[in-house]
């Protein structure tokens, strides 16, 4: 109830700071049978994880996952699953410059003012690690979809540099250090952040993702809509600061008979003309793809100096040394993934429970 | 579970169908000993409801709520709070001629595909009229907020015509039909929206909240952030596609240097220099302002004809009677703030029980 | 999130007072689909009904109840279910005398230390009419469950009085103002209560239910266990001090090779050979009839003077006048059997989510 | 929401099977600033620990807690509390004779039946390993309670052999294996016991459970009643067949003026003269101690063999070998005291939340 839990069938609690022993989370509720054992879950760990290229953090941790329970002989049981990552390259020494003080920006204030402790290591609980473990559970969120349901992710903005839509290429996805759809794009991203991360400073991003082969009838009326709980999953991403569904804040500027998407029948079955909705409407999947779009702040940790406060109230200007993510947005990609499958996952479940 | 509660400790149940009977809601969490009579409740439904100008739907309801219980001599007492609304002008009729017909844009599809239930007559529970408890419920929460939490909103933007920031005045708020801001903008959207009634369309919209007052601490880690809990609630009103907190989308543009609210001792108090976090860091609130904004598609009920399927797989070409409002991001001001105001008092209920 | 929601995924929100205008409830979750109408539930709630013999408060209450919601051309829509009973003889008056007094064994001392609210008509949101929503609830529970899964409670025991095992017969039950399945001992009690009701006094009860016809495989491990929900569920009920399983609190004298129930093949079935278990083995049911039992203490209003202290803090008589029952065992018997139907179809639902 | 999961604002989420490499859990909601190491909750675990008398499982487990998150230099941070236990005496091979077969009593037949799978090694999820992290988490719930709330608990009947009320001493629970307050009948239960477990045979037993200095209002209206969270606390721990509140079943043979609590200003305060309430009032705590008492069930496991069938559907006779408690009851005594003290830490908090 203190918000480390996610999700209400398929739900998952989980814990760890950036710089204890270890992270980890219990995944509750997952169907049992299913085939799950930890090289299934590294795969989508090892996509998030930092120190893979020089545009995220240095800090090289393995991230091995370890399943400590739900799994026997291979498969799910029905019980939780316990899976724990230990934290292996912590290095609490460089935050001792900034003990006391508050970093713009960052959740340091906020939290010493809420529950009067600072856990100066590394941003303690409000740490982007934590997202791993959102991840692992989105490993375990694809077994319960089902190999029928695509989801994937893609960098579309950094800064004001765009993906071109004409030059966009899944394929690609996998070629570049971006999860970048355009590789002429990717390949001036890798100037541009370069630039930046020289400059001691970072920069913000756009998240694309979409999922194919939903059902149509996925979500619930009024407050846990399918497009309002993944509102919530991606807000709740460190850095996140808007989401949109489908058409997103342009269908402000879009006239009704514009943003309706048609139907026809096509081949004895329904089918939209096209998908303003992002494939939602009223709150339930409608069988199109579920397209969402998040943007990312530029990662707070910079080393350029910025004015502050300490605990003592004295003024102060903190500059951030740590190894650091020069744009966030990027490792943001497998975590959106893992977010919108979790919420796919959770509302398959409830759909068997009232409608099955 | 099916959703149709919101909130954890200030948590309320909304139920009731556009062409049934009633309305209503029941309020859970509410703390005893708060002054509130149903005269407290209907000034805000009356800023919500239909009928109220020609730029809004011409359904004529009184929206008289009653309080049913967990009030007692002006007071409350802690016990659940029911409201009832009865709807009083449903013309079921209207709808006949869509009985079998799945309306574009509209839930019509999905909830029929997901229910196998077709209740035709003005959307059922997929109606906008059931944002009149949220409103209700709001002007309860903010009763548990108290009178130091001012919470306001504003219609920003119709269509391409947005309000200029410098114009920008809350009184001209309460002026318009639009609670636009910028009262030479409000004159234009007149006309605007007088055209777009006329020619049987709609058009989408963009509106502005923000709660000042608010004290830094509440919030949660991880998942149940408050900007989290903030993007859900405004994501699930109807017809909402994107939502924004504080610098939102353009927070992608920035770089870490412009994009970190600074801070400084101002009069022995901390101060931050600038807002982009629009109040939330680390999904707990600052001590600033909370922003955001959210954006709401143009009305799917068009008189133009669209293209779609009926129940029995039959292309049929659909245009919506009924009365319906011609840009309803207006009447989702009031549903915002409200929303608002409901995440608010949960996190302040929330934020006493671990650290009060 | 203060109580007054039960279940998780077949969920109902209850609310109203004694003596307010109306009691109702909103009944979420409910698949669609359904046939249901106001006399199904009518059915139970007349049942439960005051006043319907000597041994019941002769409040009289026409406990009518109205859908609101939820319920489309006889079927239910998978929206949620919106049911109001009015209070119709309600007589606050009897109250004044008491209105600054606490009852012993009644909940006005901790409600008003909690709440600081004394609402003192009836009781308020403690009192047993409360109960009414329950088998209201309890109706539409049952259609959820189907025909397959039979209910039944009957009372065994008011003061010293057990009905012998002996002499049970179920059809007994309908055919006394008790719900007693030993025809003799319903002669024996109406006797007995007469004097008790006579001296103004009161007397405890217990209850026992049945479920048959429950699929093996409902519940669910560690805290949520079925017999673990159950427990909460009959305690949850006014008056209510003790819950058994199965064998129950006899179990404590039992060997282990008395207790475990054995299995045999039987005609190509694994049939138990005993039920000590009351029909769950490590939170989950076995097939076998699902048994619970429960104490209700007596009435705690009774026209006998006790000791007590005022709001004032000072020492008072009090005696309670108005309308009580002699012994409100009678009608949990209905209640108890609601409850047990709410259970098993939040577990049914939960059964299909995960394992379905 | 499969039942991992207890409390709402006090809330733990546990994890881990009898032979899997550890067991654990995450407790959310804990207030910041309490001092908390290992060594607070490893005096819990060890009371409850087996091996550490005949009379209890010879399994030989150190049960060593470790705290992986949510405490920073010996304070709680408000963040979730992760702890390990790991499994370090798990023998899987004792268990291969019963692979395929279902012990009468034990879970195995009905967690095959909905999970489609069985994890034979020492009963999996279902083991009262699993309580061990209960234990744990009372710990912590007793620092969330602070020092004026003591819990205490005794094992008041083992079989047919009750304590004398008149012998009862408290000091006594400390000095005998079986956590006795009668210090003649713990020798009579010593030879008592040694027959039963020489027999390979088990045995039933009662535990008393009373919180002093409990402040009056903890509690919720309707269903989550203090009481009705403490039977569902109590009934969800493993073999528990039964449990009360004060008089329990008594209640059922007391008349209204015999059970009512009496109340009386002594010394300026409220006095009640009797408790047979069990120190709740409408589901809502009085000042007075709460009583609870709840019944084990005779270990399942015993060595006689009993007639079953197999996952074969084959009838079969099963002897359980294993290490195992002949009154499992006994270490149901620390087990109950933290679910107790795991029921008041939440409910305090929901309190402060509400009314603080």
């Amino acid at each position: 109830m203190t918000g480390n839990s996610f999700g209400t069938l398929f739900r998952f609690t989980t814990w760890g700071e950036s710089h204890g022993p270890a992270i980890g989370g219990v995944i509750d509720g997952v169907p049992p049978g299913l085939a799950l054992n930890e090289a299934d879950i590294q795969v989508w760990l090892d996509k998030r994880r930092p120190g893979s290229s020089r545009f995220t953090t240095q800090r090289r941790e393995a991230d091995q996952v370890k399943i400590l329970s739900g799994v026997f002989e291979g498969k799910t049981t029905g019980a939780p699953i316990s899976l724990l990552i230990e934290n292996t390259d912590a290095r609490s020494k460089d935050y001792d410059a900034i003990k006391d003080q508050f970093r713009p920006g960052h959740a340091d204030y906020t939290y010493f003012k809420k529950y009067g402790i600072r856990d100066y290591r590394g941003g303690g609980r409000a740490s982007a690690r934590e997202t791993a473990v959102r991840v692992a559970a989105g490993a375990i969120a694809r077994k319960v979809l089902g190999a029928g349901i695509v989801i994937r992710g893609a960098l579309v903005q950094i800064g004001p540099h765009k993906v071109a839509p004409d030059r966009w290429d899944w394929k690609a996805v996998g070629e570049n250090p971006f999860f970048c759809p355009d590789a002429k794009m990717a390949k001036e991203w890798e100037i541009y952040l370069d630039e930046i991360r020289k400059a001691g400073n970072s920069v913000g991003a756009i998240i694309h993702l979409e999922a194919t082969g939903v059902p149509v009838g996925l979500g619930a009326p009024a407050y846990d809509k399918l497009d309002a709980d993944l509102a919530k999953a991606m807000m709740s991403i460190n850095a996140v600061k808007g989401v949109e569904i489908g058409a997103g804040f342009a269908a402000a500027s879009l006239l009704g008979d514009e943003n309706a998407d048609e139907m026809r029948m096509e081949k004895g079955e329904v089918t939209f003309l096209s998908n303003q909705a992002g494939g939602v409407l009223g709150g339930i999947s409608s069988g199109q793809p579920v397209v969402v779009r998040f943007a990312v702040k530029p990662t707070s940790s910079i080393s350029l100096a910025k004015r502050s406060v300490d605990r003592k109230g004295k003024n102060v200007d903190v500059a951030t040394k740590g190894r650091h993510d020069p744009c966030v947005g990027i490792r943001a990609v497998p975590v959106g993934e893992a977010m919108l499958a979790n919420v796919l996952a959770d509302h398959l479940l409830r759909h068997k429970a009232q409608c099955g």
